[in-house]
């Protein structure tokens, strides 16, 4: 019997890369998607049309943040273009939802917990990324403590298999896989096309763009 | 100022007890209701209530557990009375929530983090409970370190002012706080009166009658 997996899937492209890399290794993968009021709904349908590409079951988790707090849940904060995201890299830009990945993870705790999952799959980064605090590997090492201590099935594992990884040799990887890249989402906009200029824009350019290096 | 805080209210005897202590002791207290399908809806009214009562603000936030996997959110499975309940007293009982301190806590952090409070208080209590992993001191530990690792204020604090007492010492400090304990709500079936026979009602009752060491 294949070992039941949970994925985070957002429908950009690190998360189906995780889909189609645990999908790959023979997990049995239940995909849980989260319509947080994001501005970047359009997601949410991204991901729902790759988890039936390829035949996994899926959850849409409804989350209200009534407090905000975030350029991507409160319309009133604008989103970034790079060069005012990273005027100051060593602050947490305004995109960074208090908590986010804390509640993802919780929740696909639970759901593991429910369906007896051994297996929570995360495609968090922390090498071309956004710097948010909730990707680093000292956070999800601190999560798999939680788990050891808190849960009712402490077996439960926390699998990363993106975070070392720059974004072309998640490309890569996604290309090797077979990911319909053209279908994934990242852009924070969530507009007809990707605005091309937000950070989530520039690091999935970064892949695609040998010249990144070199846009100073 | 005073220092902002949350505090995790259910409407129930220990966390209402908890709200008490925190607003005695000068904290500008914020409640955080959980709407996520219990079958003691009660205790939502009851939380309200009482927030109201003390003039704090609150939240009610709503969550979806679409796998259910708990007497408390599937009507499916029995609310146990006491005597099944602690039929096998080392496994956890079946009104385990999957995940819910984690996801509550989690919340809590993504509140307090939007608002700048600094810090959490939930009324857990570890030695007259119901054996859920997620109320013991190690979780607890756990999860302060968990956001030292990944929140953007590494600095917000969890309070569990509970954790030690027994339940007629909670009653002793609710009583001398003022808690208005006749409108704070426990039973796990929700019913007009309180059952008197599940495990939340029989904790309670033990903090009103002393011949409960004799029940034996």
């Amino acid at each position: 019997m294949k070992e039941k997996t949970i994925i985070l899937l957002s429908g950009g492209l690190d998360s189906t890369t995780t889909l189609y890399y645990a999908k790959q290794k023979g997990y049995d993968c239940h995909a849980l998607i989260f319509n947080y009021g994001q501005r970047h709904a359009k997601e949410i349908k991204a991901a729902v049309e790759i988890a039936n590409l390829v035949q996994v079951p899926y959850q849409i988790l409804k989350i209200d943040f009534p407090w905000k707090g975030s350029a991507l849940t409160d319309s009133k904060i604008k989103v970034p273009s790079f060069k005012t995201f990273h005027k100051n890299i060593k602050s947490i830009p305004v995109t960074y939802v208090p908590g986010r990945n804390t509640i993802f993870l919780s929740f696909a705790l639970s759901y593991a917990e429910a369906i007896k999952a051994r297996f929570i799959f995360i495609g968090a980064n922390a090498i071309d990324y956004s710097g948010y605090p909730d990707c680093r590997p000292g956070f999800f090492k601190a999560f798999r403590n939680l788990i050891k201590k808190g849960a009712r099935n402490k077996e439960i594992q926390i699998k990363t298999p993106l975070i070392k990884k720059t974004k072309p040799q998640i490309l890569k990887m996604a290309l090797k896989l077979g990911v319909p890249v053209d279908k994934t989402w990242s852009c924070y906009k969530g507009g007809k096309k990707a605005c091309g200029a937000c950070d989530s824009c520039l690091l999935r350019n970064k892949a695609f763009n040998s010249d990144y290096h070199n846009r100073g």
